[in-house]
Formats: structure tokens, sequence, C-alpha cells
């Protein structure tokens, strides 16, 4: 089949790889529907992290389940399921935590599992799928093509923003930022309207990613950054910072912004995976009572929940997707999203 | 009258200081009944932090009311009073937010207030009150003189490890770590039980302190620190850290021994002041989803909550002194504490 493999600094290459077959009882193997390029894809693309020898990468997909292990009960061949950007067996004491990425026989896509087997990437034809009773959920029915974007975003960002505004404590009637433009961020602020908070402000200097933050329900946008965006916030929230801050970045700069935006006794939570390593800086939060929060989310726990909303229609967040190619096209993916071209990408095998 | 001056390290001299009276509208003049000192007074005491001139200090005290000014309402002559750490008016944005400390018009005993004015310190036979109405909290009735101490803990200790446990998101049914066993984190242990934790294991290597650990509430005592320490915690807790850790130290190592005792999606809540430093590793707190929240404690927002259960003895936090001193001999009290001889010493003007 074919998927993409990662060879180094802006070289991604769509490659013959092998086809996958069920290896163990508890295996399924998906025919891939959609998949798509994220943020979190690009670090590697960038060379911000190294890549030593050619491997896997993606791991947001939808697809339609071919085959079943004999251990797998609850999924059978015809499932249109969405796989959420890690592994894990949903019943172990974190998952039941609802800390799926903290799973004791979790694994990551395009990497092992747990007796050593490799697998595949989200960006291909098929995956197989280790452990599928506890990763994948499935659909109602097989739903109408206009929703696949939709689903898709239940993979990542939809999932990972939402755990942003549950991690910043949003709730009904609070105040709410969100730093950062990106599908994340953008799920960030349909996350926050879903939770009931009735003012939430979206940092973004691009005028397409502001039109998607209005139609998610951002009821202000703030275009300046750093200390004149904190004082612009304050302005907005008659001189006291927010109640909840969504960091959707992950940069030292974007957590600096998003710490100053918080109210005394605030609460930060946070979503990007953090590059460079911004240390919090613990006497400031210490001073104003501002709490951090967040982490690499587990999109597993939140999955019904978001499923259910996005079946109905009450949200729509495949509206992130502003681009859609032919997986043989990947490079071209990574290439408009590194250049921010496009939001999110998605691909069709 | 006679009140205590820091002049340098290990300095503490109890001096003629000019008698305190009523000058603002809002002030109350209260005759101090206790006082004590504070873990935090040791920093300046030994020379941790600078003391540049010489300077009232002292900031935890209960009293009766001698004398109000014009405006204050909610105060009569002859009410016992607790004074919290921190001044607030109790009405503005940050304190109906319950974030006292953040006070719009906020002060520091032994400072000055917003009119420039000097407050007293709290170690002394008397203190003006700047707002007061807002700053402090009368008992239903003058207390028997047994109840004093425990009183006494609500103006800093009590509240503290209150917050902590607020901060680390104790509830009923969860565990949690006490990392710290001076008189906050024992009063930590006392407010996570209170709280409902039902697993409430603290950190202590002091048999008098574990004693009174365990007189609060505590079910464990773990005397072993850093890697050791979690890994006896994971022992205690089925291979799991805890879901709340109750940081009441404020160092590098006991924030990193706190960080490490968490479960993944567990929270640390601290209150130990940040003394070098002690910046937040990131990535480690994001791979594990571990939250950090907490601060310098509004403790004036729990007082009414606090003053309930220790007027009717359900909580009788007063434990915590095990010396008590005349004001006169304060430079003993200090060096009892800073020998970490006692746990908490107890002024008597």
């Amino acid at each position: 089949m074919r998927a993409t493999v990662i060879h180094g600094p802006r070289d991604i290459r769509v490659e013959n790889v092998p086809d996958p077959q069920i290896r163990r009882p508890g295996d399924a193997l998906v025919r891939v529907v959609a998949s798509c390029v994220c943020g979190s894809d690009l670090w590697p693309y960038r060379g911000v992290t190294k890549t030593t020898s050619p491997r896997r990468i993606g791991h947001e997909f939808v697809g339609v389940v071919e085959e079943v292990g004999s251990d797998v009960s609850s999924l059978v061949a015809g499932d249109f399921v969405i796989a959420p950007f890690a592994l894990s067996d949903n019943t172990c004491v974190h998952c039941r935590n609802g800390v799926h990425t903290s799973c004791e026989h979790g694994a990551w896509w395009g990497g092992v599992d747990e007796y050593g087997l490799d697998i595949d990437g989200g960006q291909g034809e098929a995956v197989r799928v280790a452990m599928a009773d506890g990763t994948l959920v499935a659909t109602p029915e097989m739903p109408d093509d206009s929703m696949v974007p939709s689903l898709l975003t239940l993979s990542d960002v939809m999932g990972t923003g939402h755990h942003a505004a549950v991690a910043a404590g949003v709730g009904p009637g609070t105040t709410a930022v969100v730093v950062g433009d990106g599908a994340v961020g953008l799920c960030a602020v349909l996350a926050a309207r879903r939770l009931g908070a009735d003012r939430v402000i979206a940092m973004s200097r691009h005028t397409d990613r502001q039109a998607v933050a209005r139609e998610f329900g951002a009821t202000d946008i703030v275009e300046e950054r750093g200390a004149d965006g904190v004082a612009r916030i304050e302005d907005l929230l008659s001189g006291t910072g927010a109640d909840a801050v969504l960091e959707c970045v992950g940069t030292r700069e974007s957590m600096q912004q998003a710490i100053g935006a918080a109210r005394p006794g605030g609460r930060v939570g946070y979503v990007g995976a953090p590059n460079g390593g911004p240390e919090l800086p613990i006497r400031e939060l210490f001073n104003r009572n501002v709490s951090v929060g967040g982490g690499v989310a587990p999109v597993r726990g939140y999955l019904e929940d978001l499923l259910a909303d996005t079946w109905t229609g009450a949200i729509t967040p495949g509206r992130v997707f502003d681009l859609e190619l032919p997986l043989d096209q990947a490079a071209d993916a990574y290439e408009a999203m590194d250049e921010r071209r496009s939001i999110k990408t998605m691909l069709r095998p």
C-alpha cells in the first residue's frame, strides 16, 4: 500500500510499504477514508525535532473496519471508526482516570505496540490498529461524506482544543482567551463556547482564521501580541484578565502571553507541545494564584461526548479544513501547512 | 507600645514603637491577644531575603477591638477578631473572585496602606488595622482562652494549608500527599481530611510532627525523600501517584518531589513561597498532564468557613503550637523555629 514516510527536514515521501494485516487477536484492520497533517508533524518536517532514519508519520485518521481479530468485541467489519492520536486500552487505571495518553499499554501511531510490533502511521491507505476495542470509536452508522472532516477532527484537534478548555476550567459564564489560531486554537474557541463561556477572545492576526474563529463563537478578536495583547484583553475585560486562558501554541512567548492574560486566580490550560522548554515562571504564578494545567490531550476520553454533538451537527469542527489533497500529494500538504497557506489539510487515499 | 523589629539576619528585637491609633475612618484599633512566628518570617531572619533597614515584622494575630473609625460598620469595640495575613477590602473584583491576596486595595502587615500610612506588624501589643471591615473577621462571641491557638492558625497556616488542598483539587475519596511537615504542611493534612480525602500521606522525618500529622488524620507517613519518597508513595497507592499533592515547602527539591508524587492527570497545589525560583519543568508536566496551582493563600476568603468548624471544635488546628513565649522573648521564638525545635511558636504580649 501507499503511505507517507519522513526522511528528514522537508522530505516527506509517499512510498510503497507492506500491507497491514491482523497480527494480534486484539487488532483491527482499518481502510483509511481520510487522514490529515498535524501542526506537531511540522516539528520534524522543519527539523526542529530530528529524524534519524526514515519513518512513518501521521496520527489522525478515520476509516472503515475491514477485518477484526478474534478478541475484538466492540467492532465489526463495515464500522466507520475514528482513531484518536494515541492508542490506549481504555481499561487501565489511567484510562479510567480519563488520562488515556498515559495508558499503561499505550502506544503511538508510527511507533511499536506492547508486543514490539510496528504500528502504521495514520497517513496511508490502511492501518493495523492494536488494542482496537480500547482505541477506536465507531459512529452510530455510516456517515455522509460531508461529515467526514468534522469526524476527522475528533482524532486530534477538536479533542485537543476541548482539553485546553477543560484544563482551563471553562464553564458557564466564564471569560476565555484563546492563544493560537491554528486548527487546535480554533477548535478551542468552539470548545470554550460549547462549555458555556460567554466571552471568548481569540488572538489572531489572520483574517481567514479570524473568520473561522467568529464562526466558532469567538466574541472578540485581538490582533496584538505580547504585552500589547495582554493590555487589549484587559481593556475588553474591565481591567482584569480572563478566568480561563487556552494556550494552543507551545512556545515560550505564547505561554508568557497566556499567563499574562489570566486574571488573579485564573487558569491556563495548555495543549501546545512545549518546544524549547518554556519553563514556567513560578514566582509570577504564585503571586497571582494563576494555575497551569493540561498536557498531551487524552482525546480518547472525550471522543464519545464530542462525537455525539458532531453527529447531531451541534458542532462542525471540520470547518478547520481548508485544503484537501490526494495522499500522493502529501508533500504539498506539508508545505501548505508549513507556509500557513492552509489552516489544516486533509489527505484522501 | 512594644513590638518586634527585625534589624538583620538573626537580629530580632522587641522595641518601643509609637502607639497605634485610628488614622482613617475605615480603621480599627486592635489589642493583640496572641501572635506568632511564621515560616516565612524565617527567610529574612536567615538572611535569605535582605533586610535593608530595620522594619516591623509579623503578620499573624488575633485580638480584641478597642476602637473603630467612623466608617467601620461590621465591628464594635469588644469584638474578638482574627486578622488574615493580608489586608483586603473584601469587595473588589478579585476579592469577589476569592483571591483576596490580589485585592485592588490590598496591603501587608508591616507595610503601608493605600494612603501611604504605615501599617503595624502583627507581633506587638496593638495594631492599627486599615480596611477593618474587609480585613477582620469577628468570632460569634468571646472565645475561651483554650481556643485562641486554633483561632490564631486561621490568620495564616490553617487557611494556607486549606488553600493547598483546594488548589490540589482534594475532594471526597481522593488520595492526597502532603510535602512538608511545618505548621502549614500539618494544617494541609487536616484540610485534606476535612475535604474528604480518604488517604492522606504525610511526608515527614520528625516523630513529633508525625504524631501531629496522625492526629490531624494522616493515614500514612513516608520518611523517605526525593525519588525514594516517590517510590514509597507509589508502593502505597497501588503503583500510581496521588490524585492531589499539597506542596508546603517552596524549594526546588520539594516541588520536584511533589510533581513526581502526582499521578498522570493529578494536581499539585502549592503554597510554599517559592525561594530560589524553582521554575516548573513543563515538559514533564505536559507528558503526564500534571497541573500546578496555588500561590499566596487568600486566607480571608476561607476564614468564615474555617472559623465555623473551628468554633464547633470539628477541627483543632491550634495543635501545631508547641511553644508559647511572652512577646519580649520574640528572639527566642525565632531561634526555636529556626532550629526546628518548635513547630510553631506563639507570642503573648
